[in-house]
């Protein structure tokens, strides 16, 4: 299939790898173009602008740092919205929210696009693996359309319906359940330190009992390890995805207070060890805060 | 093996009937006697006392509702204390507070006898299908011994080494992970419904990806279908619990703002839906304090 | 001297009511033009636009709901930007975000024209008998200029110096101060009745002692008699306020919990008791918590 | 009259110095008796144990470190309840939990004595300025008895009636009202601060205009110029009033989420800087969080 890819941090350079690697015609652009330099050689194009990653494209993915990036790569002459024909489809691959996938499905039917809201779960290692999930709402045709695609980098897609948003929200509530159970693990792993209890064995009961999960899996050995650099998933990126959270849990009126805490351990975490620890580090502060 | 039991809760009642299933001969004691009935049925014989269920036994296994609850069943001219032979064990099944499994192991000590402290992780169901999970802390003698038991009433024992109180405070840390994880649910199954994702649409999704574990499949589907009475474990017990896993965070200078939020959400869900309530109805009261 | 007055909601009609009263030419816009009424028996003249409440004056004042409303007053054919002369001076003296004080300042600037940023303190009754606490930034020149006016409506104006936006920080912090006094009485008054206190008798124990102050006479009155409605402070603009607060806390990188428990509370309040509650109603959610 | 006085830290010296030089006859006892030497020097008797300190005394007051420190000086052969005459008077200074007064009354009670519960407000600049608040419970007739003793160390007395809880709900109150406004006072100064706004400008604007109150004065001053050590309160005595509230409000079933963020604060400024800072240094864990 004939392909844009718009965005080549860790997360869409793996992305897109997987495309050309299942032998898809794919066009990349990214703001830095250095980065696109593994992805020619290995048989992409690389498009001098978002439009002309999105003319002649079946499918244009984007994948990128926040909303505002996705609004800049949108608009203006030289943007995919300009460059997309129309029934060709963008799939949008990045946690943006349910506000921003709201309007952009607007601008997209305004000129006869179609939109897809697929934002994916997994750390980049998964994305390099094609170990990807993908959560996707829209129209069940764009859906079959982009099937195949999403095939070649995830391990399974969940369908939520016609209403895009509700992939956002979706996506938003995965990350808060994620960043949630790093809490947890750091405040357990803080006690039983203190206590004596090594965090390797604390950690072999919970993934050994109750928690045997990918979640508790990944981050368990990176809290026992204390692994926070460089980052998988920077700390402000999270912050900026439970930002979007509260959000809509205030636009919607809904009260979270654990959400409340992790968004004031994230805001501690960059205070005191800079802008680019993995959002686990939240652990590292909880640790501090208990003297360790 | 001649085996004492006492204390035939759900939990409590359930392990004792495994055990008289696989052949033990087993004593058992209930500060209410008639939920014994059904034990005596299938071959256990009734104690009249704390001391009688100890005396000529190998094994006594306690599994009460609290601390003070074993206080009481060890002290005393009819206590297990008194019973129990020098060299015989006492395994505690319960969830106890740091701070009195070294006393109660003190006090065994005293008179020769032996101390395992073996909390477990699992609910009613989970006890009569003898697929709890054990968590063991003591003299490694003692678990030898202890281990064809175990091996009738759980699916798997973690061994944490001499110092009986790890097993108390693993313990704890485990029933605040297992809480935390309800709260992140009840939060987040809160922000989807108000913004028209159903709740099993929501759960399918997580527990489909990052968090396909037994906690999350059990309470999921608790909350998901709002079945929060009968209690399989009650919100006091609960309670108990996060105040006993408090305490040690307080002794040790720990802060854990998470455990702060799991604590008042279950002194509302108490305040609001009385005593009787399971412990994951706080995600009931989640969705109240967000007008649902 | 010739002044406009834009924004006439309880707040600001009690404001221009004293600038009439003080003899001063007052020209008066408001959305909804009704609200003008009592302001014109009293002397002032009713605008047909900001920008003609703007024209010929030597000082405008805004006092308006929220951001974007300054925003729509000040843009536009018809806006204050279009009508206010060069050397002539806006005051603002509603409470907006850090960013939009410097924001507007700029635009200001960009026209010869000059800005004051002045929140105040004070609730309506405040604000009637020319009571209220004014936090003024901007140039010095500027700040003599309003003076003589701040002095028909206020008990006191503290200069922050030339940096506009230090004067909505501050507010900010001093709404984040009352709503937190708020709080701690509403948690102590629910514990105190709880405990067979009565809500006045511990209330005369602190105003009596060391909370002898406004913040806490006029709210723990008002929590004392459970006095939520009609709102003097509407919770939909308080949770305005904590939101800007906490963007500020989140740029700055500030983490703030004793701010997310208010936030979490004024949705709870809203979500459960509606849009026209007064802010200080977060009490009446804590004490539906404890089961009161 | 002829008093005993027992517990001389810096409260307790300073209350009994002003009941000296009130020209009583004292008779006092501390643990270490060196604390006593300038007492005796200003006209007081050591007594060798709490007994003899009680002994021939119409009035006794205690005012110790905490719960069992009262019970330590309460009980055995050298304690108070064996010096204290039938009709004479213990009245209690100290912080202590609900359940403790109910407890010490009872035993007095049963001995035909007479008990006070008479907690004060106030640091150890206030009792030596005989500036302190006392809220005292019980019978109206023990409170005439004390009336002219508490005239010689206090400004103002509030009577709670004859229920002695009901004077230690309301401390507890107290000094979590006052931790409250300590943490609303170290979260807004950190958000200042981070904003470019001196510590004391914002404290001018706060105290001169809602906030203008002892608790406020004292406490502003304090964090404004971080003053943490000495300790005039200790943090470990304020975690100590901390978990007794909590303990009340576990009981009563009240959540108090902003006692539940000072708990925790209260534990990160302990385990960063020491058990010798003062109560209020939590606004130094605050700073800290934020990177300051």
């Amino acid at each position: 299939m004939r392909i844009g890819f718009i965005g080549l941090g860790q997360m869409g350079a793996a992305i897109a790898g997987n495309l050309v690697g299942a032998r898809h015609e794919v066009a990349v652009w990214n703001r830095s173009p250095e980065k696109a330099r593994s992805l020619i050689e290995a048989g992409a194009t690389l498009a001098e602008s978002p439009k002309a990653a999105a003319t002649d494209r079946e499918v244009v993915f984007t994948m990128l740092a926040d909303d505002t990036a996705l609004d800049c790569v949108l608009a203006g002459e030289r943007g995919l919205l300009a460059g997309l024909a129309p029934a060709a489809l963008h799939v949008s691959m990045s946690t943006i929210a349910v506000a921003t996938a709201v309007r952009v499905e607007e601008a997209h039917r305004a000129l006869g696009q179609r939109f897809l809201c697929a934002p994916v779960f997994g750390r980049p290692a998964a994305a390099v693996a094609a170990k990807l999930f993908i959560v996707a709402a829209g129209d069940s045709a764009d859906l079959q359309t982009a099937t195949p695609l999403f095939g070649a980098v995830s391990q399974r897609v969940f369908y939520l319906g016609a209403k895009t948003s509700a992939a956002s929200l979706v996506k938003l509530c995965g990350n808060f359940m994620i960043l949630s159970a790093i809490e947890a693990l750091g405040e357990a792993m803080a006690l039983a330190e203190k206590g004596g209890i090594a965090r390797g064995q604390l950690l072999e009961v919970l993934t050994g009992s109750l928690f045997d999960s990918p979640a508790y899996h990944t981050y368990g050995a990176i809290l026992a390890e204390g692994r926070f650099k460089p980052a998988g998933f920077a700390a402000p990126l999270g912050l900026k995805d439970m930002r979007l959270a509260s959000q809509s849990a205030e636009a919607l009126r809904v009260p979270m207070p654990l959400l409340s805490v992790l968004r004031d351990h994230l805001l501690q975490a960059i205070a005191q060890q800079g802008e680019d620890v993995d959002w686990s580090a939240i652990a590292h502060s909880i640790n501090k805060n208990a003297g360790l």
